[in-house]
């Protein structure tokens, strides 16, 4: 939201945004233990919210997408997907917005662009933990990962919205080679397993999930390099490259 | 759109509806021989469109494109999926929604708000076509059944739209009983293929395709009833209820 803040501007034009149309991302990372999220916090609101964004008038929204996580990551060419519209009624409350405005300083009338009604589209992005420095806007104070199973309590539909992105991960889960881009170039199995069971929320039984992931096919494994270490040191593996 | 004509109405807010969101609708229908979809004309400009509309300020995303298949097909209770944004700039051609509103009499201003960028929500409907009489609204001449594969050329995106409509269906085919809706209560194994064939743009081995569908275990088998005609008449189907 940073180039929307001018306490100036009040109509989405001058902003040189396009009004009522907001996007929402859940930002997936893998700390090779738990599945997380990045959450914005709001300056002096103890507002926690995902990071999110507009759309200016002359740019795609994948590309006021792809540059809101850019500026938050430094990453580009980051995996990302269109999950779901949120379109209620009911996510129209304009005081919370009010609230971060005044939270940051700035003093909007009741007509600012910023207080009106927006359906958001929900992105999201599966990107490679170590690589990121997360960066809060010029509105948060901060930018962190959270376990999804440890979340703040987010604003507005929030929560709704990172429920549905689980959803849609799972439903691709074995369509989409989700673990390429959550993990290292070369994993343990055990890393592949813990990515799989923190997306579909449950145990697997090792034996079961490995005998079905060698059978896709997809993993290469890698000999093991003599290191002085103990020789049961696990095997490593990576995705072979897709067709 | 006929709620949004009125040529003295220069802003969306004035006119009641949200700027820049639109909805296009993918409206599937089987006829027993084909799957067709509902294209409109719009007055005086030989341009064809799938059927879309606006959201207004107090209602959901959702219930706007409710309201939009009513008043197209009289049909409540569709079914109905988001599948894609469609939010490029190159969508942005002013001069195709200044020709229509021309063409059904309308003088727009060049800041009228229909003249403005659009970020366009799509959404697939399944309908059993017996069920509908197809409506024009305002500012179109017709709204008319046509099949997928002998479609008009269709204005801005809208062919691409039905493209990933289709491509979402594709998917979505083993996992959403697709046929419950575009077929009516009873019907043939051949005409179940043949939903199958459409939504896949390819043939399918008869005994193939009966062994898979039987094997689902979704379907279930009624008596031939006697009628005088030959006992060779095909057996009827229905779908299990779901669970």
């Amino acid at each position: 939201m940073n180039t929307a803040s001018n306490p100036h501007i009040a109509t989405a034009k001058e902003a040189g945004f396009l009004a009522h149309i907001a996007y929402d991302s859940v930002i997936f990372g893998f700390d090779g233990q738990q599945l997380k999220i990045l959450i914005s916090e709001y300056h002096n609101t103890k507002l926690f919210a995902l990071p999110g964004g507009f759309v200016k008038r002359n740019e795609s929204l994948d590309d006021a997408v792809r540059r809101g996580l850019f500026e938050r990551t430094g990453l580009n060419n980051i995996y990302l997907e269109q999950f779901h519209v949120f379109g209620s009624v009911e996510r129209y409350v304009p005081e919370i917005m009010e609230q971060i405005m005044v939270g940051s300083g700035k003093a909007p009338t009741p007509e600012h662009w910023l207080l009106d009604r927006f359906i958001s589209v929900g992105y999201y992005a599966l990107i490679n933990y170590k690589d990121v420095k997360p960066q809060p806007d010029e509105l948060s104070d901060s930018c962190e990962w959270y376990a999804i199973d440890k979340l703040p309590r987010l604003m507005l539909d929030h929560r709704q919205i990172v429920t549905k992105a689980l959803e849609t991960l799972r439903d691709n889960l074995d369509k989409k080679l989700i673990g390429v881009n959550l993990l290292p170039e070369r994993f343990t199995m055990k890393e592949l397993q813990m990515v799989y069971e923190a997306i579909l929320g449950e145990k697997i039984r090792r034996t079961t999930f490995q005998r079905a992931m060698l059978a896709k096919g997809i993993l290469k494994r890698h000999e093991k390099q003599f290191t002085g270490k103990s020789h049961k040191a696990p095997f490593l593996y990576s995705f072979e490259t897709p067709q």
